[in-house]
């Protein structure tokens, strides 16, 4: 029972996917190579998320700041893992005001270089730390092949970048991030279960010590990379030279992190949720929570019917996110269609026959067609409305757990890994080295996700060396 | 009565607002010519602005959208005067991923190019219109002498983009914009009075047919453009192809506007507000309205005291943007210092004598030293603070609309033009042409800053060329 302009994931979820970026106007691409045009829609998204974040990321201690978005170049070459890995993917700024720079200057890809600079001439003593600054930015990386939202040469995101005392403050920045900010976020927020877990030394970040993750599963099985938090050490401390004074006046190099999380959000939330007649959302990200369809034919059923919506809905601004679709020139059928396709959770009709019963007919959208209609009292609509949209955001979570955990494997050996890692995540005893992962990404395309927190009590074999360990992986295919 | 690190108004108006900059720990220059740090408090400051802009355009029917930062270099050159006003400055990228470009991407300017060549996509019907778009973004402009928020090369701001089926309803929208959006922020919210008005062709945007603006005065007399409204008329639509059928299935092309507000506005409120001590912030732009600094020496004090505090400000969050400055390694008059130069409103101190009387002392910011210190007792604390928020949000307008007023001249003649444009604001009759303008510009670095909309009833004798005329224009030197 797909839509028209969906493609169902069944038949190609690739295009599925595209399908609905296109047809819910959340992104269309630009006449500028990989850069994508983020439509109202899919930015009203974006401002939620980003808001969510935000309130946690300054509870959480942090205050915002704005760094450059040029980069000298010569800034990127100091970290020497860093420009190894960034180097290869940055677009430079060669030509500016009609004369050639003297040094190329590098569109960001990533904030360290010229954050880890600043705060080199910020940081003196002991007294000034922690620095807890976070900035919200576009970034550039010169990706090959890109895909809306998952991978854009441009893309917006916030990045954190603290400096401490200790290397345990900084550990304890690095998992407080990932735990209280991006995990609540993603799962409180996005209604997204996620794995938790420390990267292995192939997947951490270019330039970090450690680099923790949390995974989100998509409905094909693969694994998105929702929010990663890094552990530096004093990596970028001793290539941009932030030091502090202690305070028995000893000179030391900070410790430092940085976290991020991005317009990618809304790839993980697209293909967490939806389904073959579009999109669905969790009603907190959700830019409008319910729409009311007006229904009538004549003038005076118009006017009747009107005036009982703005009636029911005339306590519900600041309450709910809504909107009366009252356009006169679109079919019931379209609007229906319309809202669904845009992911709105709750849609109320309400016509002439309506108002004789006293009832409205309310469609939550993550019960599609008739299963998820029914008619309700207009007395206590709005209490209805909360409860309803409060049970979606529960039912929305409970439904990606209840995915997750069952496309979660177990795997005795490498041939039941292959087998199981085409449906989903595979959960396993792993003591290999970072050669065992190339090969393994390169027969299965399958990378560590995440080294979880809750790791096995028990040694157990591994799947690819045979060999006994306590250490737990979980693998996939990912975005 | 300076500060130490803050030269004076008198001495040095320039000196003073990078010394402001710098002691209140706004901005700071970075690695990367023309383009500024911006520090946790002047970005707090930010979002304020922001937020309240943000409201605003979203109150008057806009939404948010997002459009790539590069553009390439065949867009800008399609409209004739928009590439002539930009090319100069732009920054420009010929390398990216390791490869050379085919064609170079300048980083945005300005969107209206990207923008329109988006909405010749978008904009089928007359049932499409109006597109009423704003976005969130930084740019660049390769200024050759920069200045932190007045002129950097990369700038924060909003901008609009909107697109009308007819020329009245473009002309509406400029003029909403620059009353309901810009004026309302910056008068009713930054505290400063401005002049509404119209561009000279002279001073318009690089493809406007008209620019409105809002111009504030700064102490030094000169004036600082703080929000630009442009009606593109058809120049756009025609350089982009941007067409709609009527609902009589006729082809047209659409009427368009742009409008951006920036980080600018920061370098607007220090200059319209703050003293020789530091900077002055209304309180609704204050990021810290409150900031309270208890005073002891023993520890049994220090607990009396911290306690007194708990109870007096256990109603304030979300009432009060508030902070308790319990830092021990500080002296009392370090810190009254510190929060007076960062601007916070109002400043509370409390000690063991205050307990006994129930009293605190309460000093406000916009009147220095003693004058602005009372002793106020505990009891209604809240209520008293609330109201003097309030107040000096008020005394701040209108102590800068009295010197508006007063550094408002008028001119018989070019002899006193000279001399009160040295001081302030001119107005005056004035039926010269673009040739006089240059002319008087080369003479008296004045400009027209607009032409009011509030004209004169009767016809007068132009300053400049003895013509008689009804049109008034207000010069002024300008940031």
């Amino acid at each position: 029972m797909a839509k028209a302009g969906i493609t169902t994931r069944d038949k190609d979820y690739s295009q599925w996917y595209l399908d609905i970026v296109d047809q819910a106007d959340l992104a269309e691409n630009s006449g500028v190579r990989g850069c994508m045009v983020i439509k109202p829609h899919g930015y009203a998204i974006w401002e939620l998320i980003r808001d969510a974040l935000d309130q946690r990321i300054k509870e959480t201690g942090h205050v915002n700041a704005y760094f450059p978005l040029l980069i000298p170049k010569s800034y990127l070459m100091k970290e020497a893992e860093h420009i190894e890995g960034f180097a290869p993917e940055v677009a430079e700024v060669t030509r500016a005001g009609g004369e050639e720079l003297a040094e190329p200057l590098v569109i960001r890809p990533t904030s360290e270089t010229i954050i880890g600079a600043t705060y080199a001439k910020w940081i003196r003593s002991w007294r000034d730390l922690p620095v807890l600054i976070n900035q919200w930015a576009n970034v550039m990386r010169w990706e090959m092949r890109t895909r809306p939202f998952l991978r854009t040469a441009e893309f917006l995101w916030q990045e954190g970048h603290t400096a401490h005392a200790t290397e345990e403050e900084a550990e304890q920045e690095t998992l407080k991030i990932l735990h209280d900010v991006y995990a609540d976020v993603v799962e409180n927020v996005m209604a997204i279960p996620v794995y938790r877990g420390l990267k292995t030394e192939r997947e951490r970040f270019a330039g970090a010590v450690r680099t923790y993750s949390i995974e989100a599963m998509m409905q094909d099985g693969k694994a998105l990379q929702a929010g990663t938090s890094h552990n530096l050490g004093q990596n970028f401390a001793h290539s941009f030279e932030i030091k502090y004074q202690t305070s028995d006046n000893r000179e030391e190099y900070c410790w430092t992190t940085s976290w991020g999380a991005s317009t990618r959000l809304i790839g993980a939330l697209i293909m967490a949720h939806s389904d073959d007649d579009g999109l669905v959302l969790p009603p907190k990200v959700a830019p409008l929570q319910v729409v009311l369809v007006p229904i009538f034919k004549t003038d005076e059923e118009r006017s009747m019917v009107l005036e009982a919506v703005a009636r029911l809905t005339a306590g519900w601004k600041g309450r709910f996110r809504f909107k009366i679709d009252d356009r006169d020139n679109l079919s019931m059928g379209f609007k229906a269609n319309e809202w669904e396709v845009k992911g709105v959770p709750v849609r109320v009709e309400i016509g002439p026959k309506d108002l004789q019963k006293g009832t409205v007919a309310v469609s939550r959208r993550d019960r599609p067609g008739r299963e998820g209609k029914t008619f309700i009292e207009q007395a206590g609509l709005d209490e209805h409305i909360e409860g309803l949209l409060d049970e979606m955001q529960q039912a929305l979570y409970d439904r990606a757990l209840a995915f997750q955990r069952v496309h979660t494997f177990e795997a005795a050996d490498y041939d039941e890994f292959k087998q199981k890692v085409e449906q989903g995540f595979v959960r396993v005893y792993f003591d290999g080295n970072g050669d065992d992962e190339d090969r393994i990404k390169a027969e299965t395309k399958a990378t560590v996700r995440v080294l979880p927190f809750d790791q096995a009590e028990e040694a157990g074999r591994c799947f690819f060396t045979g060999r006994q360990t306590q250490r737990i992986a979980i693998f996939a295919r990912s975005y």
